[in-house]
């Protein structure tokens, strides 16, 4: 058992795999707003949009103009999902500091999200890597299932560990073990972060783990006890769960900083300042905080 | 550290630390139909009410025909809050199976609440406790405020293993160490139950945690990990938290369930019967569930 952390990196998904499972257009404007707000609570590594047909994700239509319209600071940096070379090259041009792919663990999911199988899927990914390799930018890859398929139900900590061996030989300079439907469990968690520790340092693992089943600041906990020290949550539980839908997704940020500041971890991110950047997305579009930090920080407030 | 227990017993508190703590009055018979609904999801520890005045809590007024009321069956144990000797023989008179005293570590707490200093108000448990001896009833001590006081901040260790040192020398058989106000983190649960263990034997310590801040259950894996072995929780979450109207309170029995046997612990209690009782209880008092567990399942279903 290793002794956690004294440092944890945040990646806000917030902006992108938040907004992009909302329901409803969110304008340009807001988006560029909420990002502002997150960069001011100290947030430094935020993933802003998805280079993804508007076909098939509409949410994320304005992806060059949000992309465009990032505040630029000092040590804050950008990223954007780019699941192929077209989309690579639009946020490149656009001034993505780093982008993303998306891959699974499960062959279920592959097969019905992307209709080929695990081994072909990664194949997809290398044009997307060498040109990043070509720029200097950095690849960082989702293993999405990575605790449990909505098709296949279990999936094997080897799986995840075959994706993540591949994958980082490819290059990828980060991956994310993404517990897509947030059924995982700490002991779980446990043994799926071993079976990756194997062939991937710990250095190159973050951890995204979704609230749907309450479970998610357990499984931070005990991937923090296995020497994780990235890890991505969504301000105000932004998202939801795209396979149930109304449920929880995305860990909510400021439940995650307020449990990493009670560990003594820092973050570098200004609790408040977090919240506030939800109250700013929650009100504007409509929707109350899946974040159980801010409402009750809100409600002790309304009550001083 | 200890490998995690395969047992883990619940204590139920929805009955009476959840609706104590709703708006409205529940009838009778509407908590007489969650009580056989946890009795029948397998619980087997069910806190069914509290012995206290109905001037200072309408919700308990019910209590003498609750208690009366009970479904009986093999292994099955009714508890119930008894603040005074006179709580605590209407309690016996009314068939209690065990009772519980009420005391927390923080003395801003219980100067606030009660008026006198934490050593004084150990006095007052006396008379219950050596009451209850003498019936052979036995007396379950909470000790609130062991991470964290709405008054005074925070609470040390020390602090709260004193009052349980006081409380086990008295005779109580269990000892729930209590997150009143859900602000505790893992690392500082697992200080306290460290300082607690120095004094009292594990096998008599309960933890009854809130999820106001979504830590609850990082604290349970905590705890679980400091030998923990056994948990309170409230289906459905019921009851908020009352220094934060609105925000959680108790952690949900569905989210810890789900935890525990994600974690292979055996717990006796069946998750969808459980769900089954929340869902009765929420439809009939009119709030949605604060489980995620049961937001989950419920969207899974009406997707099917």
């Amino acid at each position: 058992m290793n002794a956690l952390s004294k440092q944890v990196r945040i990646v806000e998904v917030g902006a992108r795999d938040g907004l992009q499972n909302e329901p409803g257009e969110v304008p340009t404007a807001v988006k560029l707003g909420l990002i502002e707000r997150l960069a001011d609570a100290g947030l430094r590594h935020i993933e802003a949009t998805a280079f993804v047909s508007p076909k098939w994700v509409p949410q994320m239509a304005d992806q060059d103009a949000v992309m465009r319209g990032v505040p630029r600071r000092a040590g804050l940096r950008y990223s954007a999902l780019t699941p192929n070379l077209k989309g690579f090259q639009a946020a490149l041009a656009a001034g993505a500091d780093e982008v993303a792919v998306f891959g699974a663990a499960s062959e279920a999911f592959t097969q019905k999200n992307i209709n080929c199988s695990i081994a072909e899927s990664l194949t997809r990914f290398e044009d997307v890597v060498a040109a990043a390799k070509m720029h200097g930018i950095p690849v960082r890859c989702y293993i999405s299932c990575a605790l449990g398929c909505p098709y296949q139900g279990e999936v094997s900590p080897q799986a995840v560990a075959e994706v993540a061996a591949a994958v980082y030989q490819m290059g990828c300079h980060e991956i994310a073990l993404s517990d897509t439907i947030g059924v995982g469990t700490p002991e779980k968690t446990k043994r799926m972060i071993e079976a990756v520790l194997k062939v991937v340092p710990v250095e190159k693992l973050a951890a995204h783990y979704h609230d749907t089943y309450a479970q998610a600041l357990a499984n931070v906990y005990a991937s923090l006890q296995m020497g994780i020290s990235t890890f991505d949550a969504s301000v105000a539980g932004l998202g939801g769960c795209p396979y149930a839908a109304g449920a929880a997704g995305n860990v909510a940020s400021e439940d995650l900083i307020y449990l990493l500041h009670g560990l003594g971890i820092e973050t570098g991110v200004d609790l408040d300042a977090l919240v506030h950047a939800g109250d700013y997305i929650c009100s504007t579009i409509g929707r109350p905080t899946r974040s159980r930090v801010a409402q009750a920080l809100s409600k002790k407030r309304s009550k001083a």
